[in-house]
């Protein structure tokens, strides 16, 4: 009987779950409501449920589900998948412990973080596929962060690494909501990027953005900015300086082979990616640049449980 | 026969070098000058003559020297210690091989970066001894860093990674004599206290330091502040936010077990060490900081041929 490994990735509005076989093809999928108006107790019935689907979706095409890895939002101890920090689109959902949770499912289950299952799936079978060391950068309503070392994730000494917009951007600069003054998150992701966006299309004498002004999403700015208008030039093009001033500090400082970009925002078009590389390359040292390559995120929305799954692939020897 | 290990640490003023224990005990030391006006002929004469005296000194003490490391300045491939990128320090550098110098050497010879060589020698034996994970950082006319993770170096992947001097502190502000603007060195660094103590002191009404200005060192400085010259306090006080603010960014980012802080600056005192602790705590998460220790450098300016030495230790098996 052909293994497969199941994967869920637990999200504030969504839990997207599906099958993977061992070199990474997408076998199935699945979507179901994580109902957290409901309450954890919902959201761990929710949970279940989508675990059930990977077992019942497994049976029917006589595939052996070899495990279930899960990825949760918040500090995630692992393996066993311990939710132990905040976990703000999920009130109440620090303690909830994975594996005690699925303990009725006689296969081996794991939780992490899933930001780290995000660039785990892209490290393994994703645009990091090959390389041995990367950063993986998920941009989008916040940001969310995973390096690999020598094939490893980086997990951190209490599984809390990774947070790369909550590093410095601008010492003394806006006072976000986390308390810090100048992180990165306040100036780069997709709120910071409507925020500036607006105010270059306030000062523009015109533009094609001014009539949706309080509906503006980063697709409508995307559009904008690929089309000329120069208030989303502006700010499109002040927003990939920022993103690439702060992946040439994260490459000096961690010399990775790859950078992948992930998110909403990584969906800004082949202009704004190669803005973004221009001014990473420009900002980071020759030496740590030799054979960088900057990329964008294969797997979008499915890089999540993707990645879940992929923690058993890992630890499955045969 | 007992075994013992060389190290030599190549600086811009003096190569020193000395024999270690495979415990770390530091059981001899010696101190040339670099004679770096003389060229690379020299320098590299030089360090041939403090790798001779290394054997000397081990059959004075009837000891087996096992190898010789070697910590250069510049981007440097390990183990063959060959310098790739940029030192300086050291006018025509580049190109330099440690491996083929001391190909005379009937024993293993190593090469790696100097800041990679201080961080090995503080997590091996020094403040970071029996941790995992670390970030080692050393301020002093410049900063340098290493980063270790599942108890090795990330030396990165073309053997650049530790440049935290050069992140991005202040999107948009001071340009450094890097090209950058805003990196972490400019504003943290010894000169840039020096600097910033300046300003204050010429504000002040009145200060200890107004009489040497011209000549003012840090040692000066932490002197002023301890004391509780106002001047010396507004600026050391700002340079010990703006440290903290540095470190709790990069706790955010890796989870290390522990933070080591080496290099002259380090030498600012409990006072100065406790402000810098308190920023950092403050900026990064309680996740992130639940186990964290953040440490003064044990070994000063020992530490670059003690991780020297290191370097043949690790690779030695018996």
């Amino acid at each position: 009987m052909r293994k497969c490994y199941g994967g869920i990735d637990l999200g504030g509005t969504f839990i997207k779950a599906g099958l993977l076989s061992r070199d990474g093809r997408r076998i199935a999928r699945s979507k179901i409501s994580t109902e957290v108006d409901s309450g954890v107790a919902a959201v761990e019935a929710n949970l279940l449920k989508a675990g059930r689907r990977l077992c019942d979706l497994a049976a029917r095409r006589k595939l052996k589900l070899a495990g279930i890895g899960i990825g949760s939002p918040g500090t995630v101890k692992y393996p066993e998948g311990i939710i132990t920090g905040s976990s703000p689109n999920i009130p109440g959902w620090v303690g909830s412990n994975m594996r005690n949770l699925f303990s009725g499912f006689p296969i081996p289950v794991s939780g992490d973080n899933d930001a780290n299952c995000m660039g785990l799936a892209e490290s393994m079978f994703g645009a990091g596929k090959g390389t041995k060391s990367g950063f993986y950068l998920t941009i989008g309503t916040g940001i969310g962060g995973a390096l690999v070392v020598n094939g490893s994730l980086v997990r951190g000494a209490s599984f809390a690494a990774g947070e790369y917009g909550h590093t410095i951007f601008k010492y003394g600069g806006i006072k976000y909501k986390t308390g810090q003054r100048g992180p990165l998150e306040a100036y780069v992701a997709a709120p910071a990027l409507i925020k500036q966006t607006k105010e270059a299309v306030r000062k523009a004498k015109k533009s094609i953005l001014t009539g949706n002004l309080n509906s503006l999403t980063p697709e409508d700015i995307f559009e904008a900015f690929t089309s000329g208008d120069r208030a989303a030039v502006e700010s499109v093009s002040r927003n990939a300086e920022m993103i690439g001033v702060a992946i040439g500090s994260i490459v000096n400082l961690l010399n990775p082979e790859v950078v992948v970009i992930g998110g909403g925002m990584s969906k800004g078009g082949a202009k704004y990616i190669e803005l973004i590389r221009k001014a990473a390359k420009s900002f980071a040292f020759d030496s740590a640049t030799s054979i960088l390559k900057i990329k964008v995120a294969r797997f979008g929305n499915d890089a999540g449980w993707i990645g879940a799954a992929c923690l058993n692939i890992l630890k499955d020897g045969d």
